[in-house]
């Protein structure tokens, strides 16, 4: 079977990280490996109380097929909530998907021939780094500084890249909360990279899944409040704000690129499920959205609070050592001594019965050995505290066994 | 933008058809042009019971995150389901994709380069032409007899392939109750054609959302059931069994193309809805399905009766004219006297208010001109037959008037 493969097939690896995480969940292991939300934030009552009406009431078009497009009704609703962030859309340039991850394979279908150049933060979202290689395109990363990806470096690279022959078609970032360092984009730079964008003849790739979870200091207008010709595609989740299990987002983007790529997603699924829409719809529509992104912002807090004090309290003193400050997200990204490898940390954590993700999964260059990903999405406060404390005590170990 | 898009993306256009249909959704217009079921079909009462107990008892699971391979208890279900009809697999050869559409989609993915030969039905099913084109595969479409594709020009164009020099990698066919054609592929083909894959080295996509409504006749095993090395890939979905709007279903393959699939739907859209699949994994484990599907039936056959008596009634006799007699399924295919064009007839027809799909869109060669397709899914007996005698009328008219 395997000569029957197509390149695209053969160039794509079972993720080891993924394989990783199945180890972190045995029973009494605090992990601050996976990105999923706290299901504690999930709208229960609001749910069961839509879902038994939309299926009464609404079931000629909730569980019928639907246009490729999406739920007009659906789509109207995120509109609205958009337009109260100061990012007027239209019909037309708004579309369902399968959640963020597909609105991002669908924007690699339309755009990406093999060999084509998409650039990344490094570290940048793992998912990210998969649609792009299953699309065989050649993937340049950019280092991040404390405000976001370096556009010195972003120019430097576009440039050399235009002088081999290459193709640059696509800039992908995280701008808020970045998954995985939790760093947000400085609002000099989104505009900044839309002009870069203009320049180079390319397209933003803007996935915003943590944006709305912002725990302190002022909202940032989105990369594509900046978008005066069409450049900006911009990937709205709900995994975060509802839940993950309806699979469902949409892609903003101009009425040019939306039409092009519902072409090429009607062959790909027909239609996003009318079902999940219609639930989505009737929540937004008989529920107050903004107070319930407040309570769960509030519940997150609480979490990174937690994490980023016992980081403090239980994480030995060391010059090379640091991690950072996220105003809002999932995410905690931790920079050790450059002589701990994160990998035999990794192992010993576990012995701890603490897990994290390896920061290297992150990066497209094999760098980030000394580094790690934590979320504190997932856990109680307290149970934050008691993992740290072990994360504290392995790292600290780590560190006298290497100065020994 | 344009020069931004992938060759891929050039490659597809919006499909002519589905603007055409959208002319047959004005008032008062009998339209057998859609393929969609009747949602009176739809477990109501059943899916509102389940939905409300799913997000109350079951919210942990069914509104979070799953697996790429899809919810255990569903696959299960479906396994269990499967083996009663003489079709054992295990686990690890099951995955859940967003209906069948999805796993067509994926299988292209996982086998297609640019140019590689795909072979399918003429007529064929619309959707699978369009994704055969977004992955830029060659189509090489095989004529049908009343049993199905022609075996002997099959194997007539797979050596002229070969000697081309060019890689043959699917045949693709709907084998019961055909969508156009309504045509089933005979039992002895089922066989012939297992052995021509092996011969050629080549994978059969199975693509079954009819085969369990049939109305009359006796089953015939499944493609699938006469795979020995792992040559078949078959598409089960329930939209049409249980409703369209969840975009549910599952693709059976050996353990190792399963495997590879999994590693490409993971940056499609990490996974699909755990809540639809909660949905119908419920469904399945507290109600009968069995019974569901022979109460569908006798919604379906009275549909299929009522129009195939209609045709009987309400054409003209002309010996170059005739029609299918779908023993399941959807669909009935007319083929006209040659001297009619389908595209002047629909025309007209829309005139006098009945609408249906000319069949020149489900072959690849321009072909088909005089042939349309009928759905009496979507409509009620009383109705189906007030609709063919309006085209029955129309058709005279076309014959009467090429005539004089």
């Amino acid at each position: 079977m395997r000569e029957l493969l197509s390149q695209r097939a053969r160039g794509v690896k079972r993720s080891e990280i993924r394989e990783l995480l199945k180890l972190t969940e045995q029973p009494g292991i605090v992990s601050f490996a996976g990105g999923l939300p706290d299901p504690e934030t999930f709208p229960i009552e609001e749910f069961a109380e839509i879902a038994q009406r939309v299926i009464k009431e609404d079931y000629r078009k909730s569980l019928q097929y639907g246009t490729t497009e999406g739920d007009k009704r659906f789509r109207q609703a995120v509109i609205d909530w958009l337009a109260q962030d100061g990012l007027p859309l239209t019909l037309d340039e708004v579309m369902s998907t399968n959640a963020a991850q597909q609105g991002l394979d669908l924007i690699c279908k339309v755009f990406l021939d093999p060999g084509d150049v998409v650039y990344c933060e490094l570290p940048t979202y793992l998912g990210a780094i998969q649609a792009f290689t299953a699309y065989q395109a050649e993937k340049i990363g950019i280092p991040i500084e404390h405000d976001g990806m370096n556009l010195e470096v972003l120019e430097e690279r576009l440039d050399e890249a235009r002088t081999a022959g290459k193709r640059s078609k696509l800039i992908y970032l995280v701008p808020n909360f970045q998954n995985p360092s939790g760093i947000t984009l400085g609002e000099r730079k989104r505009k900044k990279l839309v002009e870069i964008a203009e320049k180079y003849d390319l397209l933003i790739i803007e996935d915003d899944p943590y944006g709305w979870l912002r725990y302190e200091g002022e909202p940032i207008p989105s990369i594509k409040s900046y978008d005066r010709y069409g450049r900006v595609l911009l990937l709205v989740s709900f995994s975060k704000l509802l839940c993950p299990g309806l699979r469902l987002g949409v892609l903003a983007a101009s009425a040019e690129v939306i039409g092009e790529i519902v072409k090429l997603k009607q062959p790909t699924d027909l239609c996003t499920p009318s079902f999940t829409q219609s639930l989505a719809y009737h929540y937004l529509d008989a529920y107050d959205f903004r107070a319930r992104i407040q309570k769960i912002k509030r519940i997150y807090k609480e979490k990174r609070d937690a994490m980023l004090e016992a980081l403090e309290t239980y994480t030995p003193e060391h010059p090379e050592m640091y991690w950072t400050k996220p105003q809002g997200g999932f995410f905690v990204w931790v920079t050790l001594p450059a002589f701990i490898d994160a990998t035999e940390l990794w192992k010993r954590a576990l012995e701890s019965k603490v897990a994290f993700v390896i920061g290297t999964a992150f990066f497209l260059d094999g760098s980030g050995k000394n580094t790690l990903r934590l979320s504190f999405a997932e856990q109680k406060p307290e149970v934050i505290r008691e993992g740290i404390r072990r994360l504290g005590h392995t790292i600290e170990e780590a560190i006298s066994a290497s100065v020994a």
